[in-house]
């Protein structure tokens, strides 16, 4: 169902490796719930460390889901031996983060072999009901030939980052 | 030494209470470091909790930072019933956040009745030297009206969200 | 097929009023080629005038077209007694704005009593191919009891601006 | 003054022979007022032609200098056979454009080798006055071995585009 066609058909495994290295992923409690090429949804469950003063999600949580989705959409199009590291991000800030879980639904508009630009739409979800909080434009730049693993500490690499 | 006369001679109260309301803040283990009408700045040291793949400060906390301590600069120049709101930012990541702490340097560019825009540059710190690595704008809106504070738990104000 | 219901009946006047008062769109040889509520299409034909320095588009062109095409949807969910302005946007440039025109189509992503936020995306079109140009995330502030019109010369207001 | 070495002495040359062939630059009657390694300011006289509906300097003639001064202080910086382009900007429309003339004064953040960031600042100037109108964020790409000229014509090279 998606208009993209990956170049490293292992790109799932490789998405995932490097998503659960990220410590910072632990901390929010967040997972990826959907997978495809091009597109990556990430969830994180209300926990009150998450919350601004008013017990909502803090809008660095809702920015955080919007730019890593983002750069694992972005990801899952790039060639095996590559990194992916985030340039830049706009995020507007729709409506509170009240709810039980976040959700960042993320697609690639257009890919590109160094650059590549995602949107990202994150829902506050409560009971059956979503609703739109934040829309955000991110632009991911691909680092080839810097393979995004452990051995790679050393480099500028780095994912939703 | 700032170029603002705030509105409320009580802002440093009111900004550091609404910091400490922010739970996320605690787990990031951020806090103001400096506080002038219309600047914040915002430390935070690093922890592994905070990492992404290669394990220096995840993008979202350099962005977390970058908004949050834009928005307080922002609400130390708003009347002191009103609460603060993240309408929208913009970040560029631009070196890897490599080091001890972050410092978020934030300063109001245009403040205004309803919408005050703040510019933010985010360092890594390492050892004595301080490396660029972030610089952010960041549009806060006034909540005339919406004392920022426990009572409002269910208005939709958010700080540095 | 519009999710939105306007509050003014005759917004559809209100914005081409609006547009036709605007010297740039003339400068730009632009105009509105589609408009329901929420809903606004901005197309300007090629002129040697509008390039850079390869011929194509210049990007300050698209930008303008994805700024005001987007001003022009959030103008039409307004009150009559209202202006529009511009607080902010993002565009990412996609590829170069080679075709005989563009054409910005944007919709309304959340609508609000102060803050409208809308997307558009840029298509440059040569013969029967449309190939998008850019992505925009525009934010938009309504002034209520500033009618957009002459005799408002002297107030603040400014749609797509 | 300027904090950066241009890897190419030639640079104003270029940077002036670039601008000379952007006609849109003609059409809103812009020149480069000040030029220096990493800096470049871009002033336009006031014409009813670049009007919004209130007789003001149009958002999107506020956003071309923004976005194309801080496209030609990256390019000061590239090296002699290469060519820029635009690939993202962010701009904060602070104050109504009235005056005779902008001004957008635009410096280097940070310079890299594939990518480089500009913040660029637009003044109103009204007889001796001068009002900030706007603030942005630039992202600007270096094509290596892309000379910018009229040979390019069909590369996908764009400055300020």
């Amino acid at each position: 169902m998606t208009a993209f066609t990956p170049k490293d058909p292992d790109y799932a495994r490789r998405v995932r490796d490097s998503f659960s290295r990220q410590a910072f992923m632990e901390t929010l409690g967040a997972r990826i719930i959907h997978l495809a090429p091009g597109e990556c949804d990430v969830e994180a469950p209300y926990a009150p460390g998450l919350s601004q003063q008013h017990g909502y999600f803090h809008g660095g949580v809702i920015a955080t889901l919007a730019d890593n989705a983002a750069g694992y959409a972005a990801f899952s199009l790039m060639p095996a031996d590559s990194s992916v590291l985030t340039v830049e991000f706009k995020v507007n800030l729709l409506a509170p983060g009240r709810g039980e879980r976040l959700v960042s639904r993320s697609r690639v508009s257009k890919p590109g072999r160094t650059l590549t630009v995602s949107h990202s739409r994150v829902f506050a979800c409560d009971g059956g009901e979503e609703r739109l909080c934040a829309e955000a434009l991110v632009t991911l730049m691909t680092l080839h030939g810097a393979v995004d693993g452990p051995a790679e500490a050393g480099a500028q690499s780095r994912a939703g980052a």
